[in-house]
């Protein structure tokens, strides 16, 4: 797993608090302290897999005593009935986790299968598809992870990495030129500055301003070709808002690099996968 | 807002370190500090509204000194071009809490408005819809409460609370009968327990078994029907298992209790709200 | 150990904090880093006991290198002498969690042999003693496990899991009948209502309104038994207030369902245990 | 309230997680948003008081609006019926807190009633009464603060910030006289050295080694006597071990300066107070 | 203030914890609760201001009470015997915050000054100086915002937000044109890749590669200019290594981008500041 | 390491989310997971040593299959060239805990070797070289560890440990005499009390007072000598104020106890030490 263990550890902790709270009453009254088994992850639809390390480490925080063997990775691809991972090790340690565990793998691979659903759309053109800010609170590491396992990229991850420069900022800061002007003089030398556009007035003052990325926002395809043959390489393309599966592929076809779409992250299908114990 | 304050503010603070770690650039370095705006929260989809005081105690934790106006409340059915609320304070505060507010906001409610379109198809009949555990980790308490908003009912908000017992646990606890008896003597007198069944020989062990509730799992409404007829009202009947929005009212009409609905809160379609600054 | 681990370390590593805060000076400048010691635990009073696990966790939190023998479990009646456990590792281990180990074990100890004193008292009677929401702050998953271990039961966790109604409630709810309707139309199908009745027609009336659990508050075990025999089954009933080892046998005689006792968790005797250790 | 805030405050708010979880069911059902009340505490017994400003702390966190007057301050005697602090505000906020405060109100006034019996037995000697480490995992603080209220003087807070040699240390430093040596060379100036001593030998030993304080550890009176007049002034001496009510004054007679009581903050008596709301 | 308060407020509360930890003793037991005092910031050596606002945040959070006067900002050239701002409140509040505030103050100022210094020695130049991630540990965005205060310009401010490729990444990564084409195809489109270079025949593989910023480590000024002259302008050009405040005017004359130096942060000398009450 | 492991722990945590926060791009991107290396940390100037197994732990905390040898210990003086220790364990590991790892080491090696500096040239005279409260926030258990490393002796740890009455102190409490009666009648017995003083007539009313240390404040060093020899044994001296390492020899020759000097721990020259992966 290619994420920060920390940030992990912490969001598995505060979900097992959460679910278990102070005892699992059913598990630990009834099954014995020591009985032994294994679960079984099944696929039970066709998708793309995400969190599956991050779920079987929920195991290993509760008892370090599990062992794993992993059938399918994060950014696979699988078919309805796929085997993707076994656990083995104390009964209510499986039952302990057993939630936890699906609620973040099932949602994980939801993101990654809609992500794959988009990035499929676009195959053949330029385009790629990246997410937003658009994210669940305290979940956008794991999220913006999930995009990555469905085969598309990260936008910024936070307000201090990149700068993106929207109607208020570029009121206050006196128009486009002005206010790329004062913020490039005022931040680091690896933070890309995007100018949000609505028109071929803005493009052109964005090109001129010497943005790094310029957003489309809300244009049609006709339109974003327009802006895109304008910028002509001068400056990375992005369009956002009103991204639907529909209209994704003639969008990617004016030739923008980036298509970035919140509905990846905020508009989540969890993933239908099981755990099975066999006791 | 009747959830405990002190999570909402974790939530909150969490979301706030993930969203702008060390700077919001583009806002502190273009914003002047003392500048003075208004944002309008407006529904751009009809749906029943969730978390807008949420959102509000989102801008109060940045800067307490904002100002806010709610027009419409946690769980009102809302139209498209409703006006929500108005929140007023320095336009750094506002563009801080923009992205958290709406994340949170947009989420909640689109948590609300799926929960309300189950509760209307089983209008009529004697049936809740309830939720599950299958909530996104870190924010069980926030999709819960927006499951109340949408005029559904919370199950059990943890494993200490109530005590379901599944295949494992009735496997090792030596079968339902005995099963149940065990957990009885263990748990306290306020802990409802309840059997997942799978058919009338199980729904009859149970009944027999003083179970409080009974789980009718993945049962057909034929089989549903059965089965709470011959309980008559000795315990809670709970349908779970394959419940879509196009089965449920026949399921409903099955005469069961409480319907719960893991998609209420793991498959959630954000409802489409803007927060726009007028500066 | 079934409680919940995560929040069993939490509070060790918050009371080692405590304890030891930068440096155990005595112990680091003294004793040479590897020497190597062993610990055993040995009751110095008759008691029933509770968190030798937890206890033992301490050392395991510290280094877990250590080793571990236990001899009695938690539930178990020890008598003066008895030997409970032992615990091997480096003498600094053993000395930097020594102090917190046994704050722990001799609490939880303490709160067990109250509660195992309550227990047999209403020995032969079909009441079951069981503990309340006084508790110490941070404390009470770790007090009301020791309940378990003494022979009691736990009454709710917390205000989500069970609802009570007290006079507070009903005055604003309009009468009993009334807050018992407007409640449960609201609570989910596994929240039990309880209501706290102070007289005969307060107990017809929670009788009446459903109440799942009735509380009988400071009255005579001569009022109790007509509380009881009114209810007759259709509600379980639950004494509480002014009870005490002396007047509790007679209570329980009442046939009440529950007894429940804030003083088995708010006014807690710690049991005499030491800690040995061998260089 | 001299404690420090911050950790005041994490304790209320860990303690009302812990007491609410996710929502106040009863209360936030059926008491009205908008609803004032006045909640007042009250002793129904007679003992020392300790906590009320933390007690009401905690509304003052739930809802900042509260307002308070305070009647008898932490540290006074209070006498059954005796009026202690009044606190207004919304009834939810108060129900909200009550158990909380509550709990800690009643816990601390315990510590420091027992502190205040313990000094009073003393009194007319030149013997102060001190606390021990033997305090409740995470309340060590409001545990000291709470001896201090009654009367009592607070030992070392951790074990940083004064050094006591048992027999474990003087085993592994190669006796008293070495081991003070070692110890002292490595601590700060500010830092005491205290000695167990179990026997005129070792105080001898320990007088001579220049400890700060010397510990007489388990002696009857008449040994702490012969220690006392010994030492003459050269150290600090502190009595521990089978400390009782019974035996303190006799105890006291010696000329020790210091009696130390592990009982004061391990088994703790709740003071019985109440808060009854007005609404 | 920019800085995201919650880091602010998280770092002030855990400072406080660390520097009063229980009781301050000689402040509770000595002043009067109820005195009132100001205290006055003065700079005792001249220097660049940066920390103020959160140096009087600590008083602040300790007791929302205080009122304040700031006369210099954040960023101003202060002179000795300069008065830089003035706190009133509580005398108690404004000891227990005294040392905490200074030492945040002081050391904050410390890293403004050396920035200013070196932001000097490039003037006339188009050289920035940024610093590096050679922070101290929980301090990176109170130094990164200081160095801003200094005239400086923040280097990335974490491993996720740009990417630098060393050796050890360009050895596995099959040497620069590989690994920075593999790790473009992974990166988001607003992460700039940088590529350290040790001479020409690696500065000119790394503009070939397309590196958005070509880091000159350890060369001499005549090399930089060899590179700097060779790249013209396809990349940004970062002197790092073995920057002193002799070689820096000379290394910024070969027209490098950015000098960053790990010593603004690394190796701090704090202002001198002075905190004077006047009871 | 002799230090509270769970501070230390909390510390790394903490850095490495700063450092890393979501993924560690060129790393994660670039070297293959299962690559294995070596690092070898040298020193790069003489020093003293500081902090390497908080650095050696900070990569077990990553991944804690890792292996470390361990050639030169805390406390050690070291010469340029000389080999540290070497960590072993994946390539990734080892380049996600580099800057946290070094960052530690370095700085705590800065303060250790400050400190050693100034304990040389006290040589052959009876004082000792303390630290203060002047420490970075949330470093102060680590910097005084390191100063312990450089030879020095810790001040106290907080305000809760000793305490220090300074001018407003004494001003309040009515003149020193009076003040430290008020405060030791307050205070354990284990608290020392240290009072500032900046003349004779102080100094003498100090002795007079029974304060246990008695602090000689900006003083010349003729002034000190005069103090030290009135004070004659009667308390412990030490000097604070304008200490250099230009005067600080000459000042110790005044006989005093302790020189304490904010300069160790508040501007500290990071001490050059690399770490190098061969892979």
């Amino acid at each position: 797993m290619i994420l920060n263990k920390f940030y992990v550890d912490d969001i598995i902790k505060n979900a097992i608090k959460e679910d278990i709270n102070y005892i699992d009453e059913a598990t630990a009254f009834v099954i014995p302290e020591e009985e032994i088994s294994s679960a079984v992850f099944t696929a039970k639809a066709e998708g793309r897999l995400a969190g599956i390390e991050i779920a079987l480490r929920v195991f290993e925080l509760i008892d370090d005593s599990v062992t794993k063997k992993i059938y399918l990775r994060d950014g696979a691809q699988v078919k309805k009935g796929d085997i993707i991972a076994e656990i083995s090790g104390k009964t209510r340690t499986l039952l302990y986790g057993e939630r936890t565990a699906l609620n973040i793998l099932q949602h994980l691979s939801g993101v990654a299968t809609q992500t794959a659903e988009a990035v499929k759309l676009v195959e053949g053109t330029n385009t790629s598809i990246a997410d937003t800010r658009k994210t669940l609170p305290g979940l956008r590491a794991l999220q913006k992870y999930a995009v990555i396992c469905g085969g598309g990229k990260n936008h910024r991850f936070n307000l201090s990495d990149a700068a993106m420069l929207k109607d208020n900022h570029i009121d206050a800061g006196g128009g486009i030129a002005k206010t790329v002007k004062t913020l490039r003089e005022k931040v680091g030398h690896t933070v890309k500055i995007e100018v949000e556009t609505r028109n071929m007035a803005e493009v052109a003052e964005a090109v001129e301003a010497g943005a790094d990325i310029i957003m489309l926002d809300n244009m049609t395809a006709g339109e974003m070709k327009e802006a895109v043959d304008f910028i002509a390489g001068r400056a990375l393309t992005e369009a956002s808002g009103n991204i639907t599966l529909e209209n994704i592929t003639e969008k990617a076809k004016s030739g923008v690099d980036i298509i970035s779409m919140g509905s990846l992250t905020h508009s989540v299908k969890a993933m239908d996968i099981s755990m099975k114990i066999k006791s």
